[in-house]
């Protein structure tokens, strides 16, 4: 979705990289994290000043091999000293993220271990709930649901960007993760950030990135900087390189379109439904907005595999159930190309063609 | 030690990556490796014949945030099929790369756990035996040590390269590392490679770095891509850009000039020694050579803390103990900058100035 944006300011955020740049495995010794390259720390401090949606003053800030590795990274910084009487127990409400499960368990560790659903969650002892807002897969606004002793929070703020909904304050949680994938499209660069509150979580977050993979590539940084710079630069409205598109104006409007598009047809559609969301003030556009996710939640009619009927259109989703939820649910990307985007709906109309057959 | 053979090529190895370029996860969906960049593929493939150290027919690539992703990458995908009854062990022959046990041991992960020097390994039931060959710190050639049934290895070959050691054939093992840090000297880039017999084991490695970090950089790997061609036309008789020197001639140089000026301190010297090397015939540079390693594995004399002696004339270098062995010997790097290293020898000629005092 984001290439038509990029391909109209080629000239202006192409990076080049000479030969003999970045040979070292550190960027800057000083820094408490000593892989983070200074441009990249600068214009992401840069950006959510511009932008309104996080604090960065007195935030350590920990880059990531995509925000995965980050929350990798949290998950080890959290559960290392709370782990005496067993894995800390990693929970999020449903439908959650569909990688947080074996993300938690893929390495067996003794350190940690996924506990399902935050809202069921009744043990005792320490826990870690991921609250992710706006949520993958359904884009809902969350705070945490357990709020008891001995827990901790990470906050997965991917979406928490003007195109996809209503920025209402600067965020200020102990440990809040971004991405570029999610914030400018760049998905292939791999790289993410958390801004964290405790020096000592920043450190082992640090710790993990380093026993993992020695840092975090020096390129992609430097790209991921150019590109967030842009960014910042487009959203000026003084002094702002005159043929500069606001970006988050041109993707919000984008969003919009597609929803509409996608509402359009299940409005015209007995099978499906999607979420409907609050009017809220964004304080980055001055307007009223809603949410425009970066995915549909689809649900179809009670006792309906949704995952099922709608690759039988040749429609790519993921199932509820990969979600912790019902198979009448499904999750389908808002962010693919045009022309993949149209086919979608295109398809998505033909079942309603099926539906009304019955 | 390579920053001035890149500064030399500077035009022809710079690479610039359009704002709209690799925005996807995906590199090659139909790869085995779906987020490796076919052109590094081939580069890779191209640099492994050009040089004879590996075998890459009928291989399967795995490219990774380093050599280090790999190794945790292989870590999973052998332990999980074999640790019914427990951890997996692993091991690896004293002196051994001083990573090895915290990457084991950091998850504390059912699925395997570090056990010590290789030679003393004397459990039954599975386990991963880490051969590492030019050997991180001492330079020496290896091969496995245990050769027992339910026996797995992995071959860490980050240092067989020319300018380290004879290339006397392609290398020909289950599953063989390499990583751009040590070939080119681009650390910062955070790309390596496996090259993989199995097509099972190579899946499981593919899900690790998906879960890790859903993929590898592409800037990175672009980048990496075109530095491997570099080196690659820099290795050609025929048709060879005119003022391209030989990477590996030139690096090789290098190698025996610091080696050589740290000989000379140590034969003048009476407090330490470092490892000799046979001559070896190199098929790649059709002459015999000695094995020239990346670090320096000093030994002091006996009782002597060497680190700590080195420290005290501010030479920055890893005690013995963090790699499984005594406190007389430290491991220093050979591939620093020019006056770095200088300042080295220099310092180290200035502790047999104190030792002669005595």
């Amino acid at each position: 979705m984001y290439e038509s944006y990029w391909k109209e300011v080629d000239q202006k955020c192409s990076v080049t990289i000479p030969g003999f740049q970045s040979l070292s495995y550190f960027a800057n010794i000083k820094n408490l994290c000593w892989f983070l390259e200074p441009k990249l720390e600068e214009e992401i401090k840069r950006l959510h000043n511009t932008v309104g949606n996080a604090i960065v003053e007195d935030r350590h800030i920990v880059v990531g091999t995509g925000s995965s590795q980050l929350i990798l990274a949290a998950f080890y910084a959290l559960s290392d000293p709370l782990n005496e009487s067993g894995p800390v127990n990693i929970v999020s409400a449903v439908p959650f993220y569909s990688s947080y499960p074996e993300m938690s368990n893929y390495l067996q560790s003794t350190l940690f271990k996924w506990s399902g659903d935050a809202r069921c969650f009744n043990k005792d002892g320490p826990y870690i709930e991921m609250v992710t807002s706006p949520n993958n897969p359904d884009g809902v606004i969350r705070e945490p649901v357990v709020n008891r002793a001995k827990g901790m929070t990470v906050h997965d703020l991917a979406y928490y960007w003007p195109q996809y909904t209503a920025i209402t304050s600067h965020a200020d949680h102990d440990i809040m993760l971004f991405t570029v994938s999610k914030c400018t499209g760049h998905a292939g660069s791999r790289i993410g950030w958390a801004l964290v509150r405790d020096e000592k979580v920043a450190r082992k977050m640090v710790k993990f990135v380093e026993i993992n993979t020695i840092g975090v590539s020096k390129e992609a940084q430097l790209r991921a900087a150019n590109i967030l710079e842009i960014i910042s630069l487009s959203c000026q409205t003084d002094n702002k390189p005159h043929d500069l598109d606001n970006f988050f104006e041109h993707s919000h409007n984008l969003m919009v379109q597609r929803w509409n598009k996608l509402r359009d047809v299940v409005l015209n559609n007995g099978l499906f439904s999607v979420p409907k969301f609050p009017l809220q003030y964004c304080k980055f556009k001055r307007d009223f907005t809603e949410t425009y996710p970066a995915f549909a939640w689809v649900k179809c009619k009670e006792g309906m595999d949704c995952e099922k009927l709608l690759r039988g259109q040749k429609i790519l989703a993921r199932s509820g159930r990969r979600f912790g939820s019902e198979p009448e649910y499904a999750r389908i990307s808002m962010l693919s190309r045009d022309e993949e985007f149209d086919l979608f709906v295109q398809r998505l109309s033909s079942i309603r063609g099926i539906g009304n057959e019955k």
